[in-house]
């Protein structure tokens, strides 16, 4: 190829990998006619060079020597696409202080150190990009920095795990149980052997991180990110949510409220009528609320080989304009870190499952708690009771969580109050 | 304010122009922030600066001297917000004559002189911003050149007019007739006094034609779109379509098929659970399938102040970037025109609606005349007849277009068939 030509390093040819080099061979013709560029793998980090592979590769292109790819003054681009935060962490700050351009996938990094690694970027006179780093194939990072930079971002609210998604639309439309609808998606690949990253919202939150932190121009630690995974999540919610005309999804919520920045990710209670009711299966989407754009969509493939890999090389195709052609993307401005709110603080609408033994008073005690608390009630279910032991399903209208947790505290105390089975939060009903 | 500040002037202040214009004043801070550069309005072209205003502008800054504008030296952007395509396409013209940027909301100038635009902005080193010309705040123009920019598009497949989508789904939801409806988005002001540009699709095929430029690489002529309107649909089609699990929708189609493009507009069954169908009221939607990233889909507000002023202001600061900073946003590179495909030669199940009286041998003849074409049939629906007219209902397979018209053809010659009251494209059911 030309001097036209960009060289590129791969870290990793797992799925993500393959799925990027399937495409630079594929669309070859159509990347050079967009950007006039020619785009030519030149060497992959694998850990096993005579492993059977998902893609064809020249096998000249493998090695195992790390150094080779981060210190070769042909490569101008590090695709780091293994995971993990260790080796990943001092491979891709080797390639910035080498002067090379990064592209990434990796979640966990960039909501971490994403902050030193753009610090470090900046420094070198380089860039790193990590379109694929969230909601796989579906543009975000882009869309939040370029096209909706006019707005102050008043709230972002995603399904941006495909596992719990998958699990929860299983539960949802054909009433299978937890654990029937993750054996189902391990089986389908769409869940890990250890599917725990997933299942209790680690996977979200990373996520919600690195969004957040580009909607809300603020710096952003993991731990701001208050946490709520699905594991708890009974077929009867879904049920109780369903008559009550809502559905359940694992949603990650940033919202810019006046006095800080709250972020969580949890089991919520989503009406049918919103359009993230009806993103289901292993589809993702990121519900953006901007001042002046009011309310718009994103919505897709949140993983697999080829959408990750059409995210990695759209960032491929931003370094190699920058590099080749002096297109500059604009790059993230440093960011003080902004007011996080505890949820204790926060408010909304509250959706609780309660069982009681079937005895008169109960209704009265929960009303008189709820009402000492100024928590008014929305919706009401009472089923006949089995075995002696009623449900009480109550949706109340918005409150304060420490004034829910307050009235909680208290029906506890409750002797026919036998348990508390759920408490999620709900979106309102427009 | 600093020399850091960029000059804009605009060229209109209705609708639109009134909403850059607060988006400009409210957000000044945050687009200074983001960008390091500060927004400033200097001149403002109106036909009558006494006009009472939906927004509060010094009354210094209006003219009504166009030239004031177009040859200010001071002036680095010229935004085009008056709509029209005589005019307006001078004024561009001059602007980029005179070095300047310009960001356009303007459609139909896009559609029809789009390529030409490029060419004269490349030649003066300059650009030609246009995100608000497609889908109001919804990022469109962007996603499809950048971060979809490693896919071959498939298919485009978009709800990019509010007028007609608000129709259709007062129709469908509330079970209004056209003319009822149509009154109602006048009065809401979805629609405008003289209706026909959207009722007849020229809207849609304005922005089909500007997405599909950037979509298939190719050039493309307003006259390339194939355009069929809504004001034929009528409520018992919506009905039947209904019962038979889909919903009518203006969709605008762009499809890179492997002899060509096809490009089309018209009024279409779409399944229930096809994620287009979920998209009512004034929303617009755009759902885009790539090889590498599969489907992926963009909602929101197609239209209306803030959100279109929403993406102007994102133009403006990547023309602000590219002025002051020199990050340079990728230029479109000129394309050839592929050969477009007539409509005759395309496939796609039909759905029919028929009246017949009510006599023997009118299945049967239709059986002869499609079985004939080899057309196969998927759905049927006849119902009871109403005064001796029978209405029957048939959803076919795939059928190339022409045979479906050389049967529909012999179907005419049938005395028994007295009219044939609807011919709409279906979307497949997965």
């Amino acid at each position: 190829m030309s001097e036209e030509a960009i060289k590129i390093g791969l870290l990793g040819l797992g799925t993500v990998g393959s799925g990027a080099y399937k495409i630079i061979e594929k669309n070859q013709d159509l990347l050079k006619s967009r950007t006039g560029i020619g785009f030519e793998v030149t060497k992959i980090l694998v850990s096993n060079p005579q492993k059977k592979r998902r893609v064809n590769v020249p096998q000249e292109l493998l090695t195992t020597d790390t150094s080779s790819i981060l210190h070769d003054p042909q490569i101008d681009v590090v695709v780091e696409l293994m995971g993990g935060v260790t080796a990943s962490y001092h491979y891709i700050k080797e390639a910035l202080e080498q002067g090379k351009y990064v592209v990434t996938a990796n979640k966990d990094l960039m909501a971490t150190k994403g902050e030193e690694l753009h610090r470090l970027a900046a420094e070198k006179n380089v860039k790193i990009f990590y379109e694929a780093s969230v909601g796989g194939g579906i543009p975000l990072i882009r869309p939040l920095q370029n096209s909706l930079g006019a707005n102050r971002i008043l709230r972002i609210m995603g399904i941006i795990n495909g596992t719990t998604n998958y699990i929860l639309t299983k539960m949802s439309l054909e009433s299978m149980d937890f654990d029937s609808a993750l054996a189902e998606a391990q089986a389908k690949g769409f869940a890990e052997k250890d599917p725990s990253s997933d299942l209790e919202g680690w996977d979200a939150a990373y996520k919600l991180a690195i969004l957040a932190r580009l909607a809300f121009d603020s710096a952003i630690d993991i731990d701001d990110v208050h946490r709520e995974g699905i594991s708890m999540v009974d077929i009867r919610d879904i049920q109780y949510a369903k008559e009550l005309g809502f559905t359940i999804k694992l949603l990650a919520i940033g919202e810019d409220l006046e006095k800080g920045i709250a972020l969580k990710v949890h089991p919520t209670l989503v009406p049918l009528n919103h359009p993230l009711a009806s993103v289901n299966h292993e589809f993702n989407a990121l519900f953006v609320e901007g001042d002046a754009v009011g309310e718009v969509m994103f919505f897709g493939r949140g993983a697999g080989e080829m959408p990750t890999g059409s995210s990695v090389v759209a960032d491929l195709m931003d370094a190699a304009r920058e590099i080749k052609l002096g297109d500059k993307s604009p790059s993230l401005q440093p960011s003080e870190k902004r007011n996080i709110l505890p949820v204790s603080e926060l408010v909304s609408p509250f959706y609780l499952r309660l069982q009681a033994t079937d005895e008169p008073g109960v209704f009265g005690y929960l009303a008189t708690v709820f009402g000492g608390e100024n928590i008014s009630l929305d919706m009401i279910i009472q089923k006949r009771s089995e075995g002696g032991i009623a449900e009480i399903v109550l949706v109340t209208h918005a409150v304060q969580e420490k004034k829910l947790e307050a009235a909680l505290n208290k029906v506890h105390k409750f002797a026919a109050i036998e348990r508390v089975a759920s408490v999620y939060r709900v979106i309102e009903k427009k």
